[in-house]
């Protein structure tokens, strides 16, 4: 195995989409050889790491593709992994544009994965630490990470992207809407898509004066407006990213933050590995019935049961 | 020391509230006995927890305050939890009011905590989940846990109420204020506080409109207009407590839900309580300056090193 894995180590490292393609399952489901792989690994960071978040609906999966269009008329190599578990990117559809979708999937220049969600608490995002630091040994540009924003994950993966990018559109009432992201503090470009909407305006407008809340001396989060499905705007985003990785480059304190935030999420993976949220709910269903019930009692229980 | 904590229980049941002051100091510094202090606890449930957070500047402790005036009238005994750092309450003085505060330290019928937020991870709610457990075993009524909303750790306080409030304050360009807020999901009531400004209708109505959105056949997130410096809609927020926590009590799914919260809760603190966030940082600093840095094999090695 130890073998099999140093060739494989080689194949990922070259570029090789096949292996690729076998390491990320090794690693996602934790198979043989998984930690050898990992601990083979060299810090290169040639890639650096896109994060797209934001609600359902906000077009994340258009934004991306419109990315990739972009790039790929540079010459980038690209990976996208989609942990949006209704991304279309899942079901082998893009946007139900098969024809450019195929085109994508069968392109050299294009590595494409799609992650389920596991609802494990704590494990999704540790896993995904892990399959883009596999991914950044291959010799891509860019890795783009696709999740969607509805709880915590998006905060987790905001620690392991070189560039958040927090995706919104207008919608009827979008003050309340944009209240349920909760994905604000950790965005480093804000797009509002769809921004041919009547209703654009609005949402652009309250992003700024957030923007400019949160601003530096030095610096302050853009705004770029897209129609991702026009591809309007996706040159002024690029370009933004583009920019704003540069700036990261000179920044130790951030890379050693975002390291921190890594080790301390695997670390947690790993302590909580053998405890299953599933397992605890149902005993606590049939514990907490009892007159005597305990909950450091029970709890003390549970973790020595769970050694 | 095992009989001291017995006596000691007896003494927290009976209300003695410098065995109370005890029992919190032991708990919240893991002092000897703090275990079998937690293991002796019964789930008598007598207490309601109600959690108040919202951004600094909210006033969320006039709101505690004005509470407090309104349930010493109904002879009520309540316990305050202020884990927000900025508290007035941490200070002894509350909003200056030094007679108010003077009249709340001494009443017989009240007891205040003040707990300092450690910026350890995962460490600070499971300590407020086991010094509410530990003061609920007293004679209360009510136990106001007041934390501030600025991360993460609002989510988890939702997890030990029985009914979460969540403050906020007209401000210039409030919708954006309320974006960062990130605490929307978990409100059982939204308090519009300093209700009297001009900008208050705005965040009111969008609150509403977000409460109504939420909304089931059955409930609705009440909205409540609040200037609580004048006492001005304290009333009908205390009905609506009322009224929220006596709906709660026929939800056994309710309760399993946030108990398996505070179960994983804690174990996660017992499983990551000899990793210290700073240590992993300071460490990391030095490693990553390394050629051959592999993070993997750090966590590793940290790991086996924090046995």
């Amino acid at each position: 195995m130890r073998h099999n894995i140093t060739q494989l180590h080689e194949q990922v490292k070259a570029g090789n989409f096949l292996a690729i393609a076998r390491g990320v399952t090794i690693v996602e489901n934790s198979l043989p050889g998984y930690e050898s792989l990992l601990l083979s690994l060299h810090e290169t960071r040639h890639a650096r790491v896109i994060g797209i978040t934001g609600p359902p609906g906000a077009g994340k999966s258009t934004l991306v593709s419109a990315l990739l269009h972009h790039w790929l008329r540079e010459n980038k190599k690209i990976a996208v992994l989609a942990v949006d578990p209704s991304s279309p990117f899942n079901y082998g559809a893009l946007l139900g544009d098969r024809i450019r979708m195929s085109e994508y999937y069968t392109n050299p220049n294009i590595f494409i994965r799609s992650l389920a969600t596991r609802g494990a608490l704590g494990g999704l995002s540790a896993k995904i630490i892990e399959i883009t630091d596999l991914i950044r040994e291959a010799p891509f540009d860019i890795i783009m990470v696709e999740t969607v924003g509805v709880g915590q994950s998006e905060v987790e993966i905001a620690g392991l992207a070189d560039c958040t990018i927090v995706a919104l559109v207008p919608e009827a009432g979008d003050e309340v809407q944009t209240l349920k992201a909760g994905v604000m503090e950790i965005a480093d470009i804000f797009v509002v898509n769809k921004a041919d909407r009547a209703d654009a305006e609005g949402l652009y407008r309250n992003l700024r004066i957030l923007a400019h809340e949160k601003s530096t001396e030095t610096h302050e989060t853009p705004v770029i407006k897209t129609v991702a499905t026009e591809n309007t705007g996706i040159e002024e985003l690029a370009t933004e990213i583009d920019k704003f990785l540069e700036t990261q480059k000179q920044q130790p304190a951030k890379r050693l933050h975002l390291m921190t935030e890594k080790c301390w999420q695997l670390i947690t993976a790993q302590r909580m590995k053998n405890i299953n949220h599933n397992v605890l709910k149902s005993e606590l269903a049939t514990a907490i019935l009892k007159d005597d019930f305990n909950l450091y009692a029970f709890t003390k229980d549970f973790l020595n049961r769970s050694q």
